[in-house]
């Protein structure tokens, strides 16, 4: 495994047509995409998004073209070959600015009046960027935003990214077991999160061999937190140290040719008391309400419907927080959300999260994430790490 | 320290004020902020942008008010107590979109049909999230744009910030340290990177003390890239297992209270060889010539042009592949550029990067980078890592 593109050329060339179809269909000569995400579904090519904007151009007709700072070129013929036009910039902001090299490339391709496709109206802004919307250096362009219809696509997931996804699970399973085999009372939970993403990541380079290196920031990662802190959502490991009768959440994950998965459990430190044995319970029960109401064909929100009615139930939907899971696969989070207010049906090839939570202020948060495929049956359970307590309580 | 926000609640009050001059000057009513990192510098409430909108609503008159969904609302008294108004919404999308609750927020506060400034469209269109621009839910808003004028403010840093990079440098030397420690022939770019990363930030822990954890998702952070790799840009720490004669390039980092710092460095893997002293003593010698250019009142673009001016001397421009550095501080890259196409004056109180760079194709890349602090008379580097050759030559 190298830093090449892990997907097949068939496979974008597949996509791109897909995306051919539908510019034909709704009357687009184009498509100027930003997303760096994006990017990579339809062409494979995995940048670090900066002030530097790499924009990927794909006309009804012709070779599809990448815009590129200078400092990337080198990069496409080593990831991806099959890539044949690319039109290269100094630097940004540059003496010319990157989006009047854009506009270049769209007058060049004849593009620069016509029907586009878009998903954005501009580059990002973040790292200090600023620059001209492309409304701005392609003023006769009619531009239509597609950012969902691609976003659709990508919904659904093929075999070889499923593939790429099972990999991932299988190194987040790694780091996960690290997590549980490094927590004791005493320690840190940066420590022992720094230790377990370090040990795993050692553990894919001996695994995807001398010439792998991640594509994204991570190579696994992993992490927890612990006590009140759990009951917080999106906080970090940080200097606290581990207690007994501590309720631990943990994540943990890994990056496969540009593809992640993703694992949560809740760890109890030291035999579990009646009220934690209670809630990490009733989370596991509400898990599997989950797990059993995602049926191809009904609608996402479907299955909040139901986690919620077993809640109510159990008077517990005050303590929830979030949503039920999401799409996940090239980012940690994608279209659809297994929500209330998302109706898109489910489908065979789809990749979730299945998470529900149970948090109780100011005490402990309960919550387990699995990933799962969407099959023409129900789902499949791609994590395998224990969800029971007694696999998942800590020995002092 | 903790995760509240380290700076002092009047400091947040006078960029608010100074927005509001700016507000006053050109007829806004407020302003509708959605970028986490000017939500960040114009509040104190520094978060993780998922697919869940979080935005910020100045106005003119009256307090600053948040949208939040609910699984935030928690962390706010506990970030930045001195936040008055939250406006929570359940979850993204819900049952009613996140957009449609600022929409209301907005209304309410007697902005709908205002005169706004927006540093955006709408919400990023990252992490699967789809929905309306701000336009279309309160079309009688008139929206202007004035992300620069944020981002333009943020280019001078305050005394209470220039602090918080100051401890960042300090810890980045730690992590620095332990890399240029654990760097020896047979290891893998990777192995030598996460353990330098993870004992760096576990210091972290022993002097910030029990409370602190990181507000982004890395405490400090560390890395290198070997040999050929060198010679790319953005290119990862992977398998590669480091060999007598290789040239290494080095980052490290730390986030303090929400503040980063850069420092990059290049290793010789044993005695250099005189070609890897004649790169590395070159690019030293064009750093200095930025060093020496960075003068209060001087346009950005005159230290690239000092630069070039040395390196076309010494028939080198071919070899460089970027802009000479740029601003930092709370984003890892941030306005201005050391870039041609940059003029904007230098002033003191601005935190820059220099690190001009050489680049032999296929063989190794030469690269220092510090970070600077601008001062009335030129600038002081706030980076003390050495940058003569001896001092990184790794002993084999």
């Amino acid at each position: 495994m190298s830093v090449r593109s892990e997907l097949s050329v068939s496979e974008y060339r597949h996509r791109g047509d897909q995306m051919r179809a539908y510019m034909e269909e709704q009357g687009l000569a184009g498509l100027c995409i930003f997303g760096a995400m994006r990017i990579f579904y339809l062409s494979g090519f995995h940048h670090l998004a900066t002030e530097r904007p790499v924009v990927l151009v794909l006309p009804l007709e012709g070779d599809l073209a990448l815009l590129v700072p200078h400092l990337e070129e080198e990069n496409i013929p080593l990831r991806t070959p099959h890539i044949e036009e690319v039109r290269v910039y100094r630097e940004y902001p540059g003496t010319e600015h990157p989006m009047h090299h854009l506009a270049g490339l769209l007058r060049d391709k004849g593009l620069a009046e016509a029907a586009l496709g878009v998903d954005a109206g501009g580059w990002g802004g973040g790292w200090g960027y600023r620059g001209p919307e492309l409304g701005e250096v392609v003023p006769k362009a009619r531009l239509t935003n597609v950012r969902d219809v691609i976003d659709d696509r990508r919904m659904i997931k093929s075999p070889a990214e499923v593939e790429l996804i099972r990999r991932s699970v299988e190194f987040g399973n790694v780091a996960h077991s690290l997590l549980q085999d490094y927590t004791e009372p005493g320690l840190s939970e940066l420590a022992i999160s720094m230790r377990a993403a370090a040990d795993a990541s050692l553990h894919m380079t001996r695994v995807l061999g001398p010439d792998w290196e991640p594509m994204g920031s991570a190579a696994a990662s992993a992490g927890i937190t612990s006590g009140f802190k759990t009951a917080l959502n999106h906080r970090r490991p940080g200097s606290r140290r581990i207690r007994r009768g501590d309720v631990i959440l943990t994540y943990a994950s890994a990056e496969v040719g540009g593809y992640v998965s993703e694992l949560e459990r809740m760890f109890i430190v030291g035999p579990p008391s009646e009220r934690q044995r209670t809630y990490f319970d009733l989370e596991v029960q509400a898990q599997d309400v989950a797990l059993a109401s995602i049926r191809p064909g009904s609608p996402c929100s479907e299955v909040e419907r139901a986690v919620n009615a077993f809640l109510e139930e159990h008077n517990l939907h005050p303590l929830t927080r979030t949503h039920i899971g999401h799409g996940i696969g090239i980012e940690g989070h994608e279209a659809p959300f297994l929500d209330l207010g998302d109706d898109t049906p489910i489908e065979p090839g789809m990749v979730l999260t299945v998470e529900p939570c149970l948090f109780l202020p100011g005490e402990a948060g309960f919550r387990h994430s699995d990933t799962v495929l969407v099959t023409e049956e129900g789902c499949e359970m791609l994590t395998y790490y224990p969800r029971d307590i007694d696999s998942l309580t800590v020995d002092i």
